[in-house]
């Protein structure tokens, strides 16, 4: 009996191991190329203004990001994973002002906002004017898996993060030394020109705006199941008032994500942001018009240069074409190249 | 010397004359066809359920709205003065959600969105979860045109609006037995469904959105200089928690305005319109793929059926065309038609 079964035994066994293999050359045919891209701010960023050491810590803290982000994809990680996870390692750094860097409010409290959109479904989840949250942006992805809502701001988002578990931190927690000064250095200022208070529209722009003390931190990574994600975490900027809201926790804004054709994560003058609808705009650049990724975020920054503002984007398309432009003198950035090695950029040249 | 004059003169006067005409011709020629289009919210609103009293209430309400902006365009005014009148004599209206007819939230409090974009600069305004002002639209205009900033959000909003020199309310002033009334029985309602607190995305959504106790309003007017001008109010959700924010305040999703495209002001169920960009996405409908607006509205409305949501748009084109299309039974709206009288429907057909 048993002789008369082992051929056929064996036989399954050959035909098994086929259709095995065929499926695995199957999902690998149709596994998608991973890529990641990453920003640390925009703004007046000069070779000559920047001391070699910190130079090396800005580089090396994205250099980590990347490779944190890239191994979590490599490993067969979700996008959304290596998103968070990567600005996770931004938001703990002092470097960025995100998280743990935020910059000061007027009021000399740490005031933080954050996003993140899923390209697959275009669910979304932002949190605007958290004040003891240590990742806004995990709290950003908690609101778009385990709640109905997009957007969730101040005190309310915080009780919701407690009610999912989070814990909350201390304002201490954001305290450094550094952002401090700017405050003091920007209050100083303002306290100088007569009609600093009034936020008259053009003639006085709040002076955060036109120093290194703002910025914002962006990811968007694709990974092989072809998902494109984009998140955005930021203090905003120092010295702001009156609950100010600015582009990053803005779907649309700051922060865009649609398998269909990109992914964007924005940082710069908020406000020109918003009124440009600078995520949504690159996209619908690609989808109505066919442009590619890196024409469609050229053409926007663009235009974020005719209406007056200043920052950047990063974006990535649905086959892991990667596009950087800034209107600044700098921007922290960097992407995985095509051999998988970490590549670091901080000035225009 | 003077009877050789007379007829040099009188010739003068002949071609000045022409000339003179001329010139009103032209401008004449160059000025834009005045319109308005308005919405009071969309949901579930059926003929059968609603008494022919309170229909002659909104029918009446929506007809004030209408003329009273209309006067203003015709009598040579602008679009952001129409819109602004429009939406506060809706706004004091406790029939509407917005202002005065503001809903509950779960903390049984009041807490309005508003926002106002100006289509030929691009600038814009908005406030989030505010408690203490009557008219949440005149303090987006005053964001708009007395800051440098687009968005801001709850206390800082109102110090804001106080540095104004805008009084305040107290919460007394919103308080509608209606709408406490709504509060109490969707807070009912959820205390019978086990797991109301947990928010699950889609398998519970809350109660708010599935009857009438939510809604919008809504205008886009364009004056004779050309300039359209969209403006959105909104008291939110019924029973609303965490600081949820809505698609009312965030420019590109439920209120946007381009002199090159359209005008749109959206009502339903915020997520989806901020997951789809509603506003920028019929924009860009026309401006990248020619669409009419006409096209592109129903365009995003059928997009929002897909994904899921409910709700509809108002939208005007630069020429005066508009579009109201919608997926509920019912949006309260109306327009001007050709010869300057108001149109006012409530139910799908």
């Amino acid at each position: 009996m048993m002789q008369r079964i082992r051929p056929l035994v064996a036989m399954f066994l050959l035909v098994g191991c086929f259709f095995y293999q065929l499926l695995n050359a199957q999902i690998a045919d149709h596994s998608y190329k991973i890529a990641i891209v990453i920003h640390g701010g925009a703004g007046t960023i000069l070779k000559a203004n920047m001391a070699l050491e910190m130079e090396k810590e800005y580089r090396d803290k994205l250099t980590e990001a990347l490779n944190t982000g890239y191994k979590i994809l490599k490993d067969g990680g979700t996008s959304i994973d290596a998103v968070e996870a990567i600005i996770n390692i931004m938001e703990d750094s002092p470097l960025f002002n995100a998280g743990k860097g935020a910059v000061f409010t007027h009021e000399g409290t740490n005031e933080m906002d954050a996003s993140i959109m899923d390209g697959r479904t275009l669910n979304a989840g932002a949190v605007a004017a958290v004040k003891h949250i240590k990742n806004p942006i995990s709290l950003a992805r908690m609101v778009m898996e385990k709640s109905w809502h997009v957007m969730l701001a101040g005190d309310g988002a915080e009780k919701f993060a407690q009610e999912q578990g989070m814990q909350l931190v201390d304002q201490e927690y954001f305290k450094t030394e550094r952002r401090w000064k700017q405050l003091q250095q920007i209050i100083n200022q303002d306290s100088k020109r007569d009609d600093s208070l009034k936020l008259e529209r053009k003639k006085n722009p709040p002076s955060g705006k036109t120093n290194d003390s703002h910025g914002t931190v962006g990811c968007v990574a694709l990974d092989k199941f072809g998902n494109i994600v984009a998140g955005t975490s930021t203090g905003g900027m120092t010295n702001k008032r009156f609950g100010r809201v600015g582009d990053s926790p803005i779907i649309g804004a700051g922060n865009y994500a649609n398998n269909n054709t990109c992914g964007v994560s924005g940082t710069g003058d908020g406000e020109y942001f918003i009124r440009l609808n600078v995520g949504k705009d690159i996209s619908d650049l690609m989808e109505y018009k066919g442009m590619t990724v890196k024409e469609a975020s050229q053409t926007v920054i663009d235009k974020l240069t005719k209406l007056g503002g200043t920052g950047g984007v990063i974006t990535l398309d649905k086959d892991g074409n990667i596009a950087m432009p800034f209107n600044t003198s700098g921007m922290y950035r960097g992407y995985m190249d095509e051999n998988g090695k970490p590549v670091v950029e901080i000035y225009k040249e």
